[in-house]
């Protein structure tokens, strides 16, 4: 019997517990004892409601002293102050892994807050980052990237222990998650590029339209368009300024080389010919052929 | 009996004709004959088995030949040499519509090139531009605005005809629509930044992530909300390449105005706090209601 913590009951620690308990219940499947915690005490009965847990805990200190392998689902500015917390009630040998959208800054606090027995494998399941318990479902990691860090480069200082990445590696396979290896400086630039900066890319194009003096008249003209471009701009802003501070040097990059795209747009369009720009009809194809590569 | 023609039979050009069709089939409902041209002689056949025309002609002049209503619904380019092709063979005070994305363009060349008695209503359905004729359907307007060029301001050269205009009100109220009244250079201005700008950042976002070494490692890690920001993309480069070369001057101040925005976030970034920063919390507080006001 493997005991299992998972601190923060949001829709990723939600579908954690679910998943894992779903596992649990089938035939020679693992044997899970799932402990749920959540700052909310609300949440937490909703969680033991929704059998996400098999047991909720009020104490962190409760929550982690008997498990094996604790999971960290709160946003990633908590995460510094839950390391502290839970370190002195730890069991030796404890695996502990996160879920935040970025990794050096996690990465250093548990290298710096964990104690010398207890073992830390940074995560992040690439699965809907925005939403609340109540979505939370067991099938939500199902064929969805889900990153460990590997102790390569750059996160030097903190020695990722083989045993422990091979049982966290073994956890996502029961997710059904497909588990992607990569240095924490890797991790934190390529989700820069492909979720935080489109994040801030939609917030910018709504506050383009929201200080127009014709605001209300778009209002009226505005369909599925711009809606979908803007969808993230919805996300949880509390949730989104974590992410973004925590990983500030890649975003930055990123939205330069991005305002340079814009730039050399901008650049085309002016000289453009009236009729059929050969240019610009080629940057059109050439990103709808590459964004079909890059989802598929 | 009202004679409608419609000339190019995409998925609005399809959808305005299913629509009309199936109004006109209702007990007590406007009687409406359909005529459909389309330059692709299968699309035309295809238009014609799907029911979404009474009569497919092949050749222009004759297709707007009985017409009191001839409804344009290629892509914005091929508008001026349709207008050239048709102004001979237009019914004295025949009017004409378009459903073009840009308004200035097309009333210009409506102006230059339609006879003294035929009449020109510039209009724009708000309803989804991509697509084929396979995706048509008949409640495609239902609940859309529909854009109808008024004779104000910049429009200056082509008076209105308030008969005219009327008609096409109607005939758009039995789509199902709702007529949105306003002169060619709000409209240009308008759908520059709700539409035609958030295809252009859209491009931007693609590019910036094709032109990367690691775009092997971001395809893996690619997942919704990439998809959604860049949706638009994916749209038709040729019916992009009309819409945005026809509207460059709103678009490119549009352009300007989101690169302040993005480079006020990186500042806002650069300067922020560690644990919480207000200013940026606030930003996407203020970015999450203004999208809902604007979308609804």
């Amino acid at each position: 019997m493997q005991t299992i913590a998972i601190i923060g009951l949001g829709l990723i620690g939600g579908s954690l517990g679910l998943a894992l308990r779903q596992a649990a219940d089938e035939v020679g499947g693992p044997h899970y004892s799932v402990i749920g915690y959540d700052s909310d005490a609300q949440r937490l009965r909703q969680a033991e409601q929704r059998g996400a847990v098999d047991q909720a805990s009020e104490y962190l200190a409760e929550a982690v002293r008997d498990a094996q392998i604790v999971m960290l689902a709160t946003p990633v500015l908590a995460m510094r102050g839950v390391l502290a917390e839970i370190a002195p009630h730890l069991r030796a040998g404890a695996i502990v892994t996160d879920t935040a959208s970025t990794k050096a800054a996690v990465l250093g606090w548990a290298r710096k807050l964990l104690p010398a027995g207890a073992r830390f494998i940074g995560g992040h399941p690439m699965a809907g980052s925005t939403g609340s318990l109540e979505e939370a479902r067991p099938d939500l990691f199902k064929d969805a990237a889900y990153c460990l860090v590997t102790g390569k480069a750059a996160d030097a200082g903190l020695s990722v222990d083989a045993e422990a990445l091979q049982i966290i590696h073994d956890l996502i396979a029961v997710l059904g998650a497909r588990p992607l290896l990569l240095d924490a400086e890797t991790h934190d630039r390529c989700v820069a590029a492909i979720s935080h900066l489109p994040f801030l890319t939609s917030i910018a194009l709504v506050e383009t339209v929201a200080e127009s003096a014709e605001r209300d008249l778009m209002r009226q003209l505005a369909s599925s368009g711009f809606r979908d471009a803007t969808r993230l701009a919805a996300g949880d802003p509390a949730m989104y300024q974590s992410i973004v501070l925590t990983n500030r040097a890649a975003i930055t990059a990123w939205l330069d080389r991005y305002i340079e795209q814009l730039q050399a747009i901008r650049q085309r369009l002016q000289s453009a010919q009236e009729r059929g720009d050969e240019g610009l009809l080629a940057l059109f194809r050439d990103a709808q052929r590459h964004r079909k590569e890059i989802i598929g």
